[in-house]
């Protein structure tokens, strides 16, 4: 059986920058399950398996498709009880933890990295990329990413409630990382690979976190170089 | 045996306000556990025990003597394995909602209700609490509550982690509630019983689970008015 993942890519396939897609690559080697990562730019997701998603990640293993990160982590565990587990028993609380990063983190990430995000695309997908986010930003990318200077500023505070966290505990899941360590480190590595360095200071305990989780699952993160 | 839970008060041994303390009763009213509450002033902390305890709550349930909300939810846990799970065995994503809580949460409460706080106690108590808070914000304490207008105004977008997990979930626990509900509530609580009402308008999603959590366990967190 051979399992596919379909990612997000832009021009270089070997540089999968998209934070969702990071979230279910260290979801699956945490499980320990092979599969291939079927690179996909941003105008071929409509042309997956014929039309069967508009979003990725996307999963097919064996008669199983599944959409989204989060639905593909719940999967998982589902499918795959005997293997290290990613919620623990408890996916409630992990959703709030993927809405602080989608709500807090990612407008912010945007806003820092969003040039160069379009910067990493080919040509025809650069078009698509401008449009629909000057669409739903109702600006141009140029306007919004003036804002990423600020948001560089502010990224160290927002982080604030991991920071706690840490002080208590390794990784968000405890003594050992779960989904919900994941769903976090997908946002950064998102600004590690597509903008350049995380604006944190080298001593920061979130800093150091995001280091250990760099090192999991045989330093998987760090198979893709910096920006 | 006697379950003694030791939580603080104001000048009304009937309004417990802590937002630690309610996050423990709920708790307690979660795992089913009777208990009795002996209500303590500010000033008497010190003297639960002989000086067992510098903070509250703390629980006295037969030998064990656990300081500390999220611990003695930890405790309950594990000591009462049969009756409803608290955590359903994953506490470490259930700190960074109480990091959340305490670091984005806590602080903007802190300044919309702390005059009114300081009004709850009893003189002794009042000249602890300004000495106190005072020097931990280095201002006086009307200073700090001039900025209570604008974290009114601010509060409903503070809350947008918690309101996007309720579009997938009745609450943060997922299907029922689990500690994670509670600690948030916690802080609603605090507010609704020590500053009046909580600043989100009627039909917001957070407004409607904090109605749902009031209900929970025969109305406990209606059991005491709001302000």
């Amino acid at each position: 059986m051979t399992r596919i993942l379909y990612g997000l890519c832009g021009r270089d396939a070997g540089r999968p920058f998209s934070p969702h897609v990071w979230k279910t690559m260290m979801a699956m080697a945490h499980k320990g399950l092979d599969y291939r990562l079927e690179p996909v730019p941003f105008t071929a997701v409509p042309e997956i398996e014929g039309g069967a998603t508009r979003t990725v990640p996307y999963l097919a293993d064996g008669a199983e498709r599944i959409v989204d990160s989060f639905a593909i982590a719940a999967y998982l565990d589902q499918a795959y009880p005997d293997k290290p587990s990613l919620f623990a028993g408890a996916e409630g609380p992990a959703r709030l933890v993927e809405s602080w990063s989608q709500t807090v983190l990612h407008p912010a990430i945007a806003r820092m990295a969003l040039l160069d995000i379009h910067g990493l695309l080919a040509e025809k997908d650069q078009a698509y990329f401008r449009e629909s986010r000057e669409r739903a930003f109702g600006r141009t990318l140029e306007e919004v990413a003036a804002e990423g200077e600020g948001e560089r500023t502010a990224f160290a505070g927002r982080l604030e409630p991991l920071r706690r966290t840490l002080g208590y505990q390794p990784f968000i899941g405890g003594q050992t990382p779960l989904f919900a360590d994941y769903i976090v480190f997908g946002a950064l590595q998102w600004l590690r690979i597509a903008g350049g360095p995380v604006p944190l200071e080298a001593g920061d305990s979130v800093a150091l976190w995001f280091e250990r989780c760099l090192d999991l699952h045989d330093g998987l993160g760090r198979s893709v170089p910096a920006a």
